[in-house]
């Protein structure tokens, strides 16, 4: 490996570059919907559009079934043994529904390069980021290689599944399945987002997810507010009672127990973050807000990547049309998620969760409860090897420290990762905040696209240079 | 007029039983739900109906447009002078919406007598009490004096609107528009309960409304939870910490200057209805309850007749559909209702609530309200003539003395005859507490209709007996 080859490399991305973005045509044209039964067809033709992609670059890639929509899968042929890595590459081919599709100025399967308003080149079209375009960046940066050297400088496994948008539903027992072929040092993964426009990161810590629906049931019949109002309980009134003491006037979670597990950061990054300099002005204007929400002893950037949070994400009972009517419902409902951060356990937090409604609950009232999801935090070894070559690389094509940052989301996948394959992740990617992922006019920078291929041929090359971590 | 002639009136309504009942079935068929504009087709048939109806009984009837579903106006051809009195009947032909649909039992525009779990014989649909089943009672007792005697005992001008249920929006205007038409000694109203299946009843307190709509927006788009969650405002977290508040620990309302103009009741009152014994156990268990939520220094009675309340009616936010989504809503609603008493002032309280919500509201949030309606509470004077009149022939009727409650309903128009046209209201109602008005599978008690009827047949030989009011 010479820095000679890496140059060569750069270039061929720079001459191939209409043909990479080509490619990414083909692929976002499929309606790869994996939420909508009618688009399971389209999911399987992105498959094996994949697969038969993959296949150029000289590896064994099939299309293996799930109990849901397939993944593929493709390997070198031929791992070597010795101090160079093995990667396990992960992202997803299915995409987001495009309702409410009339929001959309262009038809979202039909990708186009437009101009934004502030002037940048943008690739519209649904899956344009997340993750088609962001997955393209990895394969095109693979295609130079092999163009340039004959051969990718590392081994890679892929893995790229079809389902993350309803959840990886039939990940794990998959990657159980398969754990053999899945073998790797470690996985990469790009499905998250840059720092800004012109700084790159690296997410060292995923927040995790418990997600429980409650329903208040009060009389064992809708009521005429008239005739019984004041003296029937009202599970409107009950459930607000307990949903708007959920937390304190400075923002804290209330529910006995909550932050245990979680720890403060460490104060070499916390000075980091600082530095970061995440104000409202950038954060919450653009979304029409102006005052952080958290915790109010707490920074922005914390609020958002490093304290765990409870968000009311829906809410229903009684009338809701138009107008007016006086009645008193039976019952009413509301679904409650909690971001978890450092060693909060899912369980533990829903069963305090439950107690806390329980405890507040009038004894003729009822509640029942669903389990929608749980999962833990994520949190990554700073120090990891890989994380440091991919630094240095981004750092390198971005003129820019690549900072490693928090991520507020959740991406189950990497728990699953460590827990099944006993496999660390370095997560890197090229998304940005207004790339309107999961919305209408969804787009990915043209320079994320460009620059994204760029990076990974670099950071191939750094992990080529490294022994194994 | 004698009592031999109430005799026969009261033998015909006998033999003409079932076709009295076909009669309340063909109005039970018509969908004429006024909260639903593609339901105005049916608005318009049932006013046409009853006014073609009234016609047979020798009436001059019409339906006369308002701003927006029609009223029905009959009278008789030639009112009479002297010492008869000419009363104004007032009822309603519209009706509320079936949703939740699916509970019903049988179709709710497909009326049936079904008989009930206890044995007794229901009518079953929408509209079988409110208000069609208790207007066709009047009706058919003028059918029945009309047959027997030719004519009526007394002068009665009909007013049948189609907007109760929405508020009666329109009324007003129409009052102030037919005023010269609408005269009369008093007005006789039929939406009003029996005390119990066996006690008739003649209210005379109504509670008054006011009913708005409270509409919080955070941020200017839906988030999503894992990005901005902690950070952004959640409108629902903002709502339920608002509406939460409403009460205190002892089920009082927290807004500064609810109680204004609350006043306790007379001792005399309050010791007549204390001895109606109004017990959890009969009132709040048929409905599933057990535990009075009004206030806890106040009887039951009180928390239902002559204390004011405050419910939700109805809220909404955020992803209500099955499963789970991780949004930040950028808005969320609720209907919010408030009974009034004594001297509440409709507009204060209105007022009231609004100031509560905004000085509770984030800096960086906005509140929008609707004003649905708006209605201060009514007291009748118990010792008005025609009450006496009415007393006396539903204690004769039902073999138990007639009692005078309250209501914790609100009949706002009750209110609009005494300030517009100068009348005071008699009411008296069969329905009963377990007629799921408002709700699905909405009954009459054929009993209900059958001495209905009865009684309004009495009630008129009564009234033709007395003076004027």
């Amino acid at each position: 490996m010479t820095t000679q080859t890496l140059g060569a490399v750069l270039d061929h991305i720079e001459t191939d570059f209409d043909n990479s973005l080509g490619r990414l045509f083909e692929l976002l044209r499929i309606k790869s919907i994996s939420a909508e039964p009618a688009f399971a067809g389209d999911c399987q033709s992105a498959a094996r559009h994949i697969a038969d992609d993959l296949t150029t670059l000289g590896l064994r890639a099939e299309v293996r079934p799930t109990g849901g929509h397939p993944a593929v899968v493709a390997r070198s042929r031929s791992p070597q043994a010795g101090p160079r890595p093995h990667v396990l590459f992960y992202g997803h081919y299915d995409v987001q529904p495009v309702d409410p599709v009339e929001l959309w100025h262009s038809p979202p399967f039909e990708p186009t390069v437009a101009t934004h308003a502030d002037g940048r080149k943008i690739i519209v079209a649904r899956g344009a980021q997340d993750d088609k375009g962001q997955l393209m960046t990895f394969i095109e940066a693979c295609r130079a290689w092999v163009a340039v050297a004959g051969s990718l400088p590392i081994d890679v496994t892929f893995l790229i599944e079809g389902e993350e948008e309803v959840g990886s539903r039939h990940l794990a027992s998959f990657l159980e399945q398969y754990k053999q072929d899945l073998k790797a040092d470690f996985t990469l993964v790009c499905d998250t987002s840059m720092w800004d426009p012109d700084t790159p990161a690296i997410t060292t810590a995923l927040r995790g997810l418990v997600y429980d629906e409650v329903r208040i049931t009060a009389a064992n019949r809708d009521l005429h507010s008239g005739l019984f109002g004041g003296a029937a309980q009202n599970p409107i009134r009950v459930l607000t009672r307990i949903l708007g003491g959920l937390h304190d006037d400075n923002g804290r979670v209330t529910i006995p127990g909550f932050y245990d597990g979680v720890k403060d950061l460490p104060p070499d990054i916390l000075a980091q973050w600082k530095a970061l300099n995440l104000t409202p002005e950038s954060f919450l204007k653009p979304i029409g807000l102006s005052i952080p929400a958290g915790e109010t002893d707490r920074l922005l950037i914390e609020q958002v990547f490093s304290r765990p949070t409870c968000d009311i994400n829906g809410i229903i009972g009684g009338y809701t049309a138009e107008g007016s009517k006086t009645v008193i419902p039976s019952h009413a409902s509301a679904k409650i998620s909690f971001r978890l951060v450092g060693g909060q356990d899912p369980d533990r937090i829903r069963a305090a969760f439950r107690a806390y409604v329980k405890e507040r609950l009038p004894k003729d009232c009822r509640a029942d409860f669903i389990d929608h999801t749980g999962a833990p935090a994520v949190s990554l070894d700073w120090n990891m090897k890989p994380l440091a070559a991919a630094r240095q690389a981004l750092t390198a094509e971005w003129g820019r420290e690549a900072v490693l940052i928090g991520s507020g989301g959740s991406i189950p996948v990497v728990g699953d990762f460590k827990r099944i394959l006993g496999l660390d992740s370095v997560l890197v990617g090229f998304g940005l905040d207004d790339d309107n992922i999961h919305s209408p006019n969804e787009k990915y920078d043209l320079k994320s696209f460009h620059k994204g291929i760029r990076s990974w041929a670099r950071i191939l090359a750094a992990l080529a240079e490294r022994p194994k971590a």
